[in-house]
């Protein structure tokens, strides 16, 4: 009698699977037992009141860890072999699960592709967090002046969200002034840009809504912004409107890489350090990927951003971002609705 | 020639030898790789502006993964053996990093030691983290009246320390009323409670300064609260006060667990699901933990909680949390001043 269990122990697809969410994803609180149709949930006593009918759960003793309880409750269950996702755990957690009597078997990207293609419940939490997300940039825009700090531009966009529009932020936001615009990842909580008169904005943000994020980018220029600054917006828009117009003729999603990037280098710009998009779910950053090397075919309910960019580094950078979901016509819908034109500062 | 180099992949400890931060803690953008006196950080050209006198920036290629970079240079510098962190790579990772022709050997708790025994720079950024707590407490407090809910209150603490106080939070604040107080690790976020005349109010929450973090939690009771709920503090009160003085009379941290949890329960409350305190820093849980199962030696500089709880499911729960650091007598100075008694709201 061969008996297979499935150990899940990334927090964000245990909660996809359960609606169990533990306080910090990135400690090791809780895992999964998927074994028949029953699913366990494995965790310590601070988590004993969180009973569901979506799960059994099961506390560890005091002072037994995670891998000790797994080995028995699998024991229990008569499970002769269980797999566990090689591309969590670390190699010495799952030294440890191999230390016992059962079979262990190591895969990866388990559930990956079942969270990239969204259902109907899923692609409204993320439409509405965008339609969020739209609110808030309608909201913060028109308060952005010379003089303003991104950190304080960052703090009321939060405050916008969080206060005003009751959802939380999916990652800190990146405001990005001038030169630190050309800096994909820059991080605004230790920066100390000021809006000038002749600066260039960027904006780059997201709301989490019932656990799904959203994901938008746009650019701001202030008014004596130089005039190639104006120019290259052009270029931009148009290699990223033209690539979401275009995507329903696609079958593979690193042609919309291929595609968007080489717009931009026939037009002499650089070629910019990151992919044109990603997926975005329960994680921000998740499958699939629009990039040159993906293999991820394009899907009906995928979700995920367009977000070329133009760097030149020292200078000034500019992208431009939206969250969109492949329809059953194979082309993909703006969720993130906010207008893309140059945005000029009062 | 055997040249040794080690890799290291998380990203607290790459911060801690090298000041390099990068957006997301919890995706692989960055590792670092000391080989002789030199450090290598090898990351993607998102990362190409992040330059600095403590290390070496390498670029990974476009489509070239962090693994075989890493290959590259060990080759370039004639490493021939490459020490890697067991306990922080997936064991996907690890099977990459065994491909090439370097040997390999992963290893668990690298820099766990240093990490934990804090320098007098550390000390004094994490001392002013936690004093931006003791304000935030005066703020706050007496702010707090009946008809507030659990998420009006975080919301207002995060607010002083951020906009007010010019630091982070360390954690979302767990604001935790009533039967939410026997939840540990109660998710204010998602919760619905609500201060009345009755109540208990859990207040735990954390700063971060310069990247440290402090941790502390004190307790709340509405004027009609009951009196058993005033006397068991007293027990708490007692027993956390009394494990912090007699913090002196013990060589390891484990005898302090066993101390203050005996001392509640031979007063008749239950064990608490947790362990006495933990080590904090960088992280705010990191090495020593205050359990009875550690073998963790108290030294001097290191930085820990000491935080008992008791806990009654379904009715109500109280903690009382302190960072604490150890000092050349081999006693402990509180770092959190804020007072310990009871607090009554108005």
């Amino acid at each position: 009698m061969n008996k297979t269990a499935t150990l899940i122990s990334d927090a964000h697809t245990l909660f996809y699977l359960t609606g169990f969410e533990t306080l910090s994803p990135n400690e090791r609180e809780a895992v999964l037992i998927l074994v028949n149709n029953e699913r366990y949930i494995v965790t310590d006593a601070r988590y004993a009141g969180y009973i569901s009918p979506r799960y059994r759960l099961i506390i560890t003793q005091p002072g037994e860890g995670l891998f000790t309880t797994i080995q028995k409750i699998c024991n229990e269950k008569g499970v002769s072999a269980l797999i566990y996702q090689s591309d969590n755990l670390t190699e010495f957690e799952a030294s440890h699960l191999k230390k016992g009597s059962i079979e262990t078997r190591g895969e990866t990207r388990l559930f990956i592709q079942e969270r990239s293609i969204k259902t109907q419940n899923e692609i409204g939490y993320m439409r509405h967090a965008c339609e969020i997300g739209d609110k808030a940039l309608f909201q913060l825009i028109p308060t952005i002046v010379e003089g303003q700090t991104e950190q304080e531009i960052a703090w009321r966009l939060e405050k916008i969200i969080r206060e005003e529009l009751h959802a939380e932020i999916a990652f800190d936001p990146i405001i990005a002034v001038d030169a630190h615009g050309a800096i994909p990842h820059y991080n605004t909580k230790k920066g100390s840009g000021m809006v000038t008169n002749t600066s260039t904005v960027l904006i780059d943000f997201g709301v989490k809504y019932k656990n799904y994020c959203s994901d938008i980018t746009r650019m701001l220029v202030a008014k004596n912004a130089k005039k190639d600054v104006v120019s290259t917006y052009q270029d931009l828009y148009r290699a990223q409107t033209n690539t979401i117009s275009k995507m329903n003729e696609w079958n593979y999603l690193r042609d919309a890489d291929v595609f968007c990037r080489s717009e931009l280098m026939k037009l002499g710009h650089p070629s910019f350090p990151h992919s044109t998009g990603h997926g975005i779910g329960l994680e921000v950053h998740e499958s699939p990927r629009l990039h040159a090397k993906s293999n991820d075919a394009k899907q009906v309910g995928q979700i995920f951003t367009v977000e070329p960019g133009i760097y030149y580094e020292g200078k000034w950078g500019m992208r431009l971002e939206d969250t969109v979901v492949v329809t059953p016509q194979g082309s993909v819908e703006l969720l993130t609705r906010f207008p893309k034109e140059l945005i000029h500062l009062r």
